[in-house]
């Protein structure tokens, strides 16, 4: 069991099939396995073996998806890096995981070549330009790494062997590294054969970032089915029209916000977009008007809501067609995550871990083959979090008599912002940092675009000054753009607080919510 | 990853669905996980737990289901016994298992009771005689064991603990235990629904027998995806007939022999099929007649080849419904055993385990997370049939360039008649003890309904006499009636021998097989 067996047997009953296109180039399975097998021997000389960790921060490509195979090949862990942070958190990620090479493309070398030059990623090597563009930083070309190296058999890795370091963000305001093994991975991938239409005619489109597990779980699982991989570099709703008409695609994942953007494109209805049969969604909730606009726009395409988290490798719950649906009795069924998928158990319990009753609202727990191995280096925090065997996933919600989740509230603090999960404590912990602040929580407010809007709350210390447009230019000097607050505002009066001292944000929530259905995802 | 997770699973999405039906007895799926958690209890008290063996000498049933159920359940090993052994054949199952509790059902309660009174079944502390019938031989009722029980919870054995020991006939003429563990059979279960259709709208029909792991694939796959569970005590065509009409089936699994039957039995056109959308098919070569005919006569109904063995919990190659087809690129491809199914990896290789090119012919072997952990208490089997961590399969046979693996022969001296394999050095066994036999060899020879027939080639000691009645009659005796020879030969000159002084059975069968083609599995 283990990662690279899915790519063996694709080129072993699809050797001349296409197997990736992006852009001009196109690999069939036999090319690509080649190419893998080289690169696996490539890293293998640059150290990255026996679970050393390879970095990929690029935008998506067929070389994304290479470079991860290899690294698995060559026996070491792959560390995807979200596109969207701020150095100082990538170089965070770099160094907690300690990877020793790392995979770039045209986008990141200035960043990264900076990064180097402050000395602040020491523990990498060696950097490969995913380009065909000339190195300028010093970075190894990816072509001539592969080209010059000589192909080596797969390390074989498997089982309980880690295989990636997924880095989430955490209550603490640090990002903690999940811990994936090779089983994880793998069995999730059979997870999603069993609850998400995937076949092996399947022409899917990485439209979502590949440094997602939400896309990820496509291609390890297209792979798996021998389907074909269709990449572009990053989500614009053009880019998805456009590739959906000219490649037949037949099978993608989109967040809602991705979702809403595309279905609502002023010009979709210039599009054909015959061939797309079913599309997945996940990483928060999705709007209804949205649902509603998609089964009117692409109506012979089918739909499954893919609940889970990142822990969970991810999957945990899907609901597929027959809940998206408007008559009937499974009318706007589409409202729950759906029930557990094969092989992955889903409880609802309280706070002492007792299962609640139908209907009652508690605390989802995960358990199966999927659920990670824990938090890299945080044995504390992998205790807790899989406290009794099983994951805690910090979501509320409640099951009804037929097994059905519906999400009802993050117990973790966490806001869903088009599809991205921002933390709380993470955002507050920089506003905090800003000289004028007293006091601050930040909460989602709900959002026509976002679904969610980072929304950050704020009491000045007596005697200073500050505006929202401070406080938003300093978090941008700290975190993520997708982190900070899109709107700030400002109070006298101290947090209203828990008898534990903890400020009360259902309380600050209210105001925001009322009158709007808080979304169920 | 244990196999009762997929019926707590069933039992929570679906639990006022039905779960089983057989005859006039229905149950929905908390009704049964209520009855294996009561079972589970009492089978506990009986002393099967913590691997204990309960084995299972019966027709099908839904109380066969819930018997495997329940002895997973309550943290035990379940040994399914092939209906048609004879008795000492039965004993020896028992004996090298060490059976503590022994699940019958009517027909077997002469047969164990017989064994009992002459201790040759010493391991069976206790007989529980699944029936309706008051028990008269001092077994356990089943109910009433049931009733009384206090249900407890699911020991939750799984990953590499020991779930089920799968007899299995042997080269060495003696049956050996096949170890799978809770890992195999649910894997298993992911590579059949990767492969061969399993949805939750299923209306299952076990005919093929339940003691079979082909049968068995259907029971923990059909509940992993919370389908439906229809069962006939034993094949018949009419009760496969009757019951796709009566219950509107929908899938099953039957070998050759038997939908050779089906599909030409006189009133087939007298029953409504229109409910039968899918057949998988395993075990031995589909003659293509059966095939095509089965096409004309059910042609809405799609078929798949499941080929593997049991130790590899079974399945290992899958050819679809695109291969059942008589015109374009993919006519007569259901002549191959198709390819290797997700998570599963084939190789064909030389004597020294190197893997030939393409199109040659070498022995198929297998390697996944589906391969048995050994043979029970056989280590220097073990160590032969897995060496390099691959199951060598016995089977010979090649593979084109997609990855199509064609049967060509047995390289273990086996014969399939009519779906159960006979492994002719077994019979040559039971041969050879007749007192005016002085040579013999055992081979498959055509057979219209059997697809294969088993044949006695016999040469008598000097002076003694025997006819082929009384090679029959004896080996009656000694072995199930379905392992007999249904015809013996007799000659006069010593049998060619190899180089090594083996048998030529290559020399024998020639006669047999000239100017028909040997099928293809």
């Amino acid at each position: 069991m283990y990662l690279t067996q899915g790519l063996k047997r694709a080129a072993q009953i699809k050797p001349n099939v296409l197997a990736t296109s992006d852009g001009a180039r196109t690999r069939t399975w036999s090319d690509l396995i080649e190419r893998v097998a080289k690169l696996g021997g490539a890293l293998r000389e640059l150290g990255v073996a026996d679970g050393e960790r390879a970095g990929i921060l690029a935008l998506n490509s067929d070389r994304y998806m290479e470079a991860m195979y290899a690294t698995a090949w060559a026996g070491g862990v792959f560390v995807p890096i979200n596109t969207r942070l701020a150095p100082p958190e990538i170089a965070f990620w770099i160094n907690d995981s300690e990877t020793r090479l790392l995979f770039i493309n045209d986008t990141f070398a200035p960043i990264v070549a900076d990064l180097k030059a402050a000395d602040k990623i020491p523990s990498v090597e060696q950097v490969v330009l995913m380009s065909d563009n000339a190195p300028s930083n010093g970075e190894l070309a990816y072509e001539t790494v592969l080209d010059e190296a000589a192909a080596v058999s797969d390390a074989e890795r498997g089982y309980e062997d880690l295989a990636g370091l997924f880095y989430t963000g955490g209550t603490t305001g640090r990002s903690k590294g999940v811990m994936l093994s090779h089983r994880n991975l793998v069995f999730n991938t059979f997870n999603s054969i069993a609850s998400i239409p995937f076949s092996e005619d399947a022409k899917w489109l990485h439209a979502a970032p590949m440094f997602h597990i939400a896309d990820c779980l496509a291609i390890f699982t297209i792979t798996q089915v021998a389907g074909q991989h269709f990449f572009i570099p990053g989500f614009t709703p053009e880019g998805v029209l456009e590739n959906v008409q000219q490649h037949r695609i037949t099978d993608t994942l989109l967040v809602p916000t991705m979702c809403n953007m595309v279905v609502n494109h002023p010009t979709v209805g210039d599009y054909d977009l015959s061939s797309l049969r079913h599309v997945a969604y996940g990483a928060s909730p999705m709007p209804e008007a949205v649902i509603l606009k998609a089964l009117e726009v692409i109506p012979e395409c089918k739909f499954t809501h893919a609940y889970g988290q990142t822990e969970c490798a991810p999957l945990s719950t899907a609901n597929g067609p027959e809940a998206h649906v408007v008559e009937g009795p499974m009318a706007f069924m589409f409202r729950s995550a759906g029930r557990a998928v094969p092989g992955v158990e889903i409880k609802i319990v309280d706070d002492d871990d007792k299962e609640v009753p139908r209907g009652e609202v508690g605390q989802i727990i995960v358990r199966g083959p999927n659920v990670m191995q824990g938090y890299w280096r945080q044995p504390a925090l992998t205790e807790k979090a899989l406290r009794g065997g099983w994951m805690h996933s910090g979501d509320g919600g409640y099951m009804d008599e037929n097994g059905y989740v519906f999400v009802v509230d993050r117990v973790k603090d966490m806001i869903i912002s088009g599809g991205e999960n921002v933390y709380s404590a993470e955002v507050e912990d920089a506003v905090y940092q800003h000289d004028a602040v007293a006091e601050c929580a930040v909460i989602g407010v709900p959002d026509d675009k976002w679904g969610e809007r980072v929304h950050a709350i704020v009491r000045l210390k007596d005697g200073e000054t500050a505006d929202e447009e401070a406080i938003k230019a300093h978090c941008h000097e700290l975190i993520a753009g997708f982190k900070c607050p899109r709107s700030v505002s400002f109070r006298d009066e101290p947090m209203p607080l828990s008898g534990a001292g903890k400020i009360l944000k259902t309380e600050l929530r209210k105001p925001f919510w009322e009158g709007r259905e808080k979304q169920v995802s």
